[in-house]
């Protein structure tokens, strides 16, 4: 199933997207509250019932980022492909030798997630090196807490299409990532989230495109420390929260990946692409 | 006026705390609520009625930490005393040149933050170098976009106790730090807020007591980066929204500052002080 959120004659909703139809959810106040909330048999009547129900057309609504206000920051994971590895030590002029023995966790502040066909802010006045990055992100269904490795997908509602925007100036300036990564408009999210059993997240192709040059082209299968390892190693110490998002790193092809580097600018459009997920597009303004 | 959340007859209240009376305030779900929603009229009444209807005894309830699931993660001050980055520095065996141009930012999940008198976890299965940090920190009143550093002021709701718990070898093996600080129980903080009119924030005696041996003993006067300065620059890029908590960094003293270090371990207490803002007293379990 794809849930959705969006806007219907100004008013804010979420249900199930059908091709080109949708159903509206109003029993739960948006999506984020059904993935803490709802049970397996609210799941199983939406697979069941959904689909003849679908009454709106997709083409009457606004498309809104799935989770809008996240109730967490959004968990990430730094450099968890090696050739995103090699340009990024690249680009900060660092030696690299080859491998990664642990992963990278930091968190980026979500005040409002951004949609796909929805702008995003320039910053132009704080930063001169504004980057994109595609991730696929996942979010969690229910608490979290000492999960073993293989057990990890049972804890997973779904997966959404995520650009993880950075000012790498003040990511680098700032030392730990955390403002660089968290400034207002800095998180686009979506078109969609589909549930974890129509997505084969070990093996997906994942692009990312500026004004139509292809620029990140790679697969999930790249990653360095996959889901598996990211829920069980975090929920040892940590509890995830149902409705925790995290997302799963970058490959290579980001701007400050180019010799010269390729920062975005007002206009440019940004286009994130995953098998199964659809497409996340976004102006800069 | 100083506001505390608590238990009462099995009950999660909040209100305010005049010496060892509390006035339970009724019409907010918490504490975090009234921040968000409070007009300036209920902090009239409060402070003109407030004292004569406190009909509490403080030591018929337990207190809980003021804030316990903040909206968001908690936002850090990293380094922010030169002694402490001098010992940071020599624990980390890198050479550190005597000033700091950046603040250093990160940020802290908290699931469930632990009040005064409240047990916080070893986690000895996965960390064998824990240690504390006391901080100061500051609760933000309404949504700050682009405040001057003059007006920085007007945007705080007040102040309490934070013990900023971290985990030496997940902070710096996962490089980026908010694995290790972001575990279950790491948050400490109370035993109340003090609101910002009561308490003179650039210049409060700072302490922090293990098993009675003092620690760490500063002044708020010494930080590095003032709360004027971390308002204007954060707001800048990301609104900082009404509930907000900043922690303005930990002077020397910590564990890892000592040779050899002297981490935390079961049964230990620590005690945290700040001028006008109580202990915050917790065992470690």
């Amino acid at each position: 199933m794809k849930f959705i959120t969006f806007e219907y004659q100004d008013t804010l909703k979420f249900g199930l997207l059908f091709d080109d139809r949708i159903l509206s959810i109003d029993e739960f106040r948006n999506l984020n509250d059904f993935i803490i909330n709802h049970t397996s048999k609210d799941m199983e009547n939406l697979s069941k019932f959904g689909k003849n129900s679908a009454n709106l057309n997709l083409s009457d609504v606004k498309i809104k980022a799935p989770i809008i206000t996240p109730n967490q920051d959004v968990i990430c994971l730094g450099i968890n492909y090696i050739e995103h590895a090699k340009e990024s030590y690249r680009y900060k002029k660092i030696q690299f030798n080859g491998t990664r023995n642990e992963a990278v966790y930091f968190s980026k502040r979500v005040n409002e997630a951004v949609g796909s066909g929805e702008f995003v802010l320039s910053h132009s006045d704080i930063t001169e090196k504004l980057d994109y990055e595609v991730e696929l992100a996942l979010i969690i269904k229910k608490d979290a807490k000492n999960v073993g490795f293989e057990n990890a997908k049972d804890y997973i509602f779904g997966y959404t299409i995520f650009n993880d925007f950075s000012a790498r100036d003040l990511q680098n300036r700032h030392k730990q990532w955390y403002f660089g990564k968290s400034l207002d408009g800095f998180c686009a999210m979506g078109p969609f989230v589909a549930t974890a059993d129509e997505i084969d997240s070990k093996n997906l192709d994942i692009k990312s495109f500026v004004n139509g040059e292809l620029r990140q082209n790679s697969n999930t299968s790249k990653m360095i420390f996959n889901e598996n390892y990211v829920i069980s190693e975090l929920s040892q110490a940590m509890t995830l929260k149902a409705g925790t998002i995290i997302a799963l790193g970058t490959p290579s092809g980001v701007g400050m990946g180019f010799e010269p580097p390729k920062f975005l600018k007002s206009k440019d459009e940004v286009v994130c692409e995953i098998d199964g997920l659809g497409r996340l597009v976004n102006i800069i303004k």
